[in-house]
């Protein structure tokens, strides 16, 4: 996507290094941020520099294949595997994290190079699904529609357009009418920082909502759409996404507003039987305490913003019971989320 | 209710002044407000140095008693029409506020003083519903209990105990093992900000968590009970409460968790047929795109945590319905929210 009239990725590999953009430096400052090693990507995914489920699995792929590269020549083995264990204790809610790991882990075998070419291909592949995603999706938007988005499931959580920004952007490419509600998403306020800075760069009207008031936006029908990304499916379609997506979906169910999830097939998990089986990475009660944000000054501030004797329960995630989903955005077409439609997309 | 181990009410008058604490500096400051004429009195109103429906309802009915006392001998009428007319274009949605107003100036048609004796007692009426309250309200909280409650309905929107609050802090100290979820409630945080500062001076135990969070939560079976307040309740049981209310009531339905309202008397409006006929303040944007807390140095700082081209939508109340409300704590008991309970209750 373009950025400053300049063509980006939000994640590639050049030499031995790993480039991204650095997420917890936007929305107010856009810079590239270079990890040389494995545990430097490693680092840049558990501090959320890289963040976002295609991009998590993306930069894991080329950590695992940084990995091959630094091992030295007389025990890669124990080396890769010591590495494999440190890049999969990252972040463990995304499934295609560990998607990736195990692809490049196992391409390694083979030699160095072949893993760093299925990390490429890996990262390449993730670009493709989220245009095709973006194409199908479309179709769900009619000449005049206000869609929610919660969280960013945009390009910056993929390597190229996103999930479930991608249909919007089409959409908008296409001439139509599309505005978009952002929930900020607390307690790190990706919609608010990360989903609005991409739509403005893309020209794509929208608002910026508390997420506590998508509910009387419902209520006043001024929500046609929901799409929200996904950051692990499982066999029977249970949605794990950013904490916030579970009451979404219950109140577009009761608004009767159709609900879909725009993922690619690396995301669904088919040794999960279901979401009860779905880690969720709780974060440290700092995030909700305190709001780091630009003073007056444009210096980067952190602030309490909660009492001070008071602490903070956090949970990252949540997860969306397939019931209450309308459909999945796939790259390979929209699917119900259930076992059958899953297994069958999957095997194509 | 006791704070450094001083009794204070949330707002009281002495002389010509009126004073508050003042709830801007709240979590982090502990500080009294005085204002020395009714304009003061308007602007803490509006810029919600004074903020919940019964102490913004006690502040308004002072500033009216303030008015009278300021009104020039020859021309109390014209004076003390346009102070009336001031204070009621300061906050639009809470009840309160209206009742209050219109009860002391009739008042002070018979004399000054009488208007003041009137303040007074609003005030002191508007506490010792609390009270009552509260005792109605112990009756839901069994020995174990683990509450959900949104915004601040607790003394600071009181003049005393409050309403959604009075009930946890009289089971609280009758023993009963209560434990509070604290919707942080986003823009203002009145949540993370008020009701934890609250909690904490009366040692109650609590968590705040992100607004988002609590339909998880609720579907983990976290929550037993959800308690909220309300700043305007429609001749059929609709009520208008802080941004975020209406969710609650959807997923506690859905999750079949008792949702109920505790509010006093003077918040019903039988003048509104329902809540299509509530006025719903909308606030500035920046209160979205912005946060103000405290930096590492203890200063007061207001930071950007939103991406700078972008605006927000920002209503400050939402209507939730009669029907998914399962019953009002007032100060003459808990009613069904329908029109026959109401009007009873209001005619006792």
């Amino acid at each position: 996507m373009i950025v400053h009239e300049k063509n980006y990725q939000t994640v590639w590999m050049e030499g031995q290094s790993v480039f991204m953009i650095d997420q917890n430096k936007l929305p107010f400052e856009f810079e590239i941020h270079e990890c040389k090693t494995y545990w430097d990507s490693c680092m840049a995914i558990t501090d959320m520099t890289v963040r976002g489920a295609g991009a998590i699995g993306a930069a894991a792929g080329y950590a695992m294949a940084q990995a091959y590269l630094e091992a030295p020549e007389d025990d890669i083995d124990t080396f890769v595997t010591e590495a494999r264990a440190d890049i999969e204790s990252t972040r463990p809610t995304a499934r295609n994290l560990f998607y990736a790991v195990e692809k490049v882990f196992e391409a390694g075998k083979v030699s160095r190079v072949n893993a760093t070419i299925t990390a490429q291909k890996i990262a390449a592949a993730d670009a493709e699904d989220s245009w095709k995603i973006g194409q199908y999706g479309n179709e769900l938007i009619k000449k005049s529609t206000r869609i929610l988005t919660h969280c960013n499931a945009g390009w910056l959580a993929f390597v190229d357009y996103g999930t479930a920004l991608s249909p919007i952007y089409q959409a908008h490419k296409s001439g139509k009418e599309v505005f978009v509600y952002v929930d900020e998403t607390r307690p790190r306020g990706q919609g608010a920082r990360l989903t609005a800075w991409e739509l403005q760069q893309q020209g794509v009207p929208h608002l910026i909502i508390p997420d506590n008031a998508a509910a009387s936006l419902m209520a006043d029908k001024k929500i046609d759409l929901i799409i929200v990304g996904a950051d692990r499916i499982a066999r029977n379609g249970d949605v794990a996404n950013k904490i916030g997506t579970y009451g979404c979906a219950v109140l577009a169910h009761y608004h009767q507003i159709p609900f879909y999830v725009a993922a690619p097939g690396s995301t669904f998990d088919m040794e999960c039987a279901s979401g009860k089986d779905i880690i969720i990475e709780h974060r440290n009660a700092e995030e909700v305490l305190f709001q780091d944000g630009m003073d007056a000054n444009h210096n980067r501030v952190r602030i309490r913003i909660a009492s001070p004797g008071s602490n903070a329960y956090n949970p990252a995630f949540d997860i969306t019971p397939a019931r209450l989903i309308t459909g999945i955005i796939t790259e390979k077409g929209i699917i119900k989320a259930h076992a059958q439609s899953i297994k069958a997309v999957l095997k194509e």
